[in-house]
């Protein structure tokens, strides 16, 4: 495995496997690797020859009052860890190698698909994404690049600017890694004391709930999903949101329909840490 | 020479050719081929093994008032030109092709290098470029692309996106080509009538003026460039701009300093055409 923080660097390895007709599968991630990313980067090697992982904690995509500073960061281990699950290349640059010391120019600007859900609870966030991944696919220029069901709001936002960027990548979304207890795997669940983790399952648990009754025929989610809420709350759990979303625009829906596709989503906190988890509902 | 309109298919040629380890050079278009874009196309030609010219006139950085419909289009005469250039690929999408049917959700924004010059005076123009090009450099990948000096805005603003964006792309701006009076040659020439084509290069004998004070020493170019706006205006033409802007922001500079580079602009119309020249000013 090798390492790579420049970009020419980085893109003279990735020239040279893909002359010899390798494909590509890049996993970006922000570190803190843990069972949910091994499993994005063991989805990466079913779909590509050769595995590329990028290690860089985005400050663009955190607000100024998030998380930014505290973020966990952990190079070593997770190096080791990408060497273990045979990544053939990680891209570890700092943030003049991203963004550079010069005067930026150019913002792009997300509408309707960052409204709701975590847009709506973090102004800027995808598009701090956005900002990244769009620089990242054009260093890697992987074939296909591999991003977790658990973020499904960055997941579907990636999908339709890899479309309106004609941008030549395929993007796969890999199940929602969880522990035993069903909580989503997350990076942040490192922030949890104990009584907390105790607790967090609760919202992947809600969600089943609400998954089972609109499996059971409940087409207008809303007092159900209302009372969850409640529920959550009783808990400990403070709500961010609780609701079911179009596929397509990431807008509420108020009333189901057969053969449609949702995203049933909640996000909530525990003291200070943000949690969210989703199911995807194929009515 | 072969000629694609659909991505999928552009896209395997341009791999294939990448595979035998030839480099690539784009000539982006809107076709209505003249001489000026011949030059283009031979200095693509000088820089890498194989040229690929896009042809396709952009909806998206037409205003609602201008010449989108009118633009000249002359494709059979423009392949043609093509193949004598020895030009490998071309790419003559439509609009589905390009902009797709569906919803839009991304908006790229540029900010300050699109106040002022044509970016005054076309709102929405630059971005619109910037839409297309952005696209179009996601399908071809080339390794060098070559856009004219005549519209230097348009190449120092993609200049940044490729920056900004991480395109692994050379931008090279090929000098203006001119006719032997001095007019700088554009597909809207085509607009000019007889009369309006005899009083034309005076716009280009007015920069020439302009630079030649400025070279002697004119360091404050003003009263300068208001008088040769005025003797444009008893000339015939209808001034847009006549101004001396920074190379970098592309905002207007009053006092010029030695050891700097200028871009001296101007844009005029004659009758409902309109014509845009330069001279860069390395001081």
């Amino acid at each position: 495995m090798k390492q790579f923080s420049e970009i020419s660097d980085i893109r003279k390895e990735i020239k040279a496997l893909k002359s010899t007709g390798q494909s590509i599968a890049f996993v970006p991630t922000m570190g803190a690797l843990h069972e949910g990313h091994l499993s994005l980067i063991r989805t990466a090697r079913e779909h590509a020859d050769e595995v590329v992982v990028s290690i860089y904690v985005n400050p663009e995509q955190f607000g100024p009052n998030e998380d930014f500073e505290d973020y966990p960061r952990q190079m070593e281990d997770d190096l080791k860890a990408c060497e273990e699950e045979g990544v053939a290349l990680v891209f570890t640059p700092n943030d003049e190698i991203m963004y550079g010391s010069g005067e930026k120019y150019f913002a792009i600007n997300i509408e309707e698909l960052n409204e709701h859900m975590d847009g709506a609870s973090r102004p800027g966030f995808f598009e701090g994404i956005v900002l990244v991944v769009n620089k990242l696919f054009n260093i890697i220029e992987p074939d296909i690049a591999v991003f977790g069901q658990k973020d499904i709001q960055q997941f579907l936002i990636l999908s339709q600017m890899v479309k309106e960027f004609n941008h030549d990548i395929e993007l796969i979304a890999a199940p929602i890694a969880r522990a035993n207890d069903g909580l989503a795997l997350s990076s942040r669940n490192a922030y949890l004391s104990d009584q907390e983790r105790k607790i967090a399952p609760g919202l992947y648990r809600a969600l089943q709930y609400v998954e089972k009754q609109i499996r059971g025929g409940v087409m207008e989610p809303k007092l159900l999903l209302n009372h969850q809420q409640d529920e959550l709350e009783a808990k400990g759990f403070k709500n961010d949101y609780l609701n079911v979303f179009s596929m397509e625009t990431m807008q509420p829906v108020q009333e189901l329909e057969e053969g449609k596709q949702y995203i049933l989503a909640g996000a909530v906190y525990l003291g200070k840490t943000r949690l969210i988890d989703n199911i995807i509902l194929d009515l």
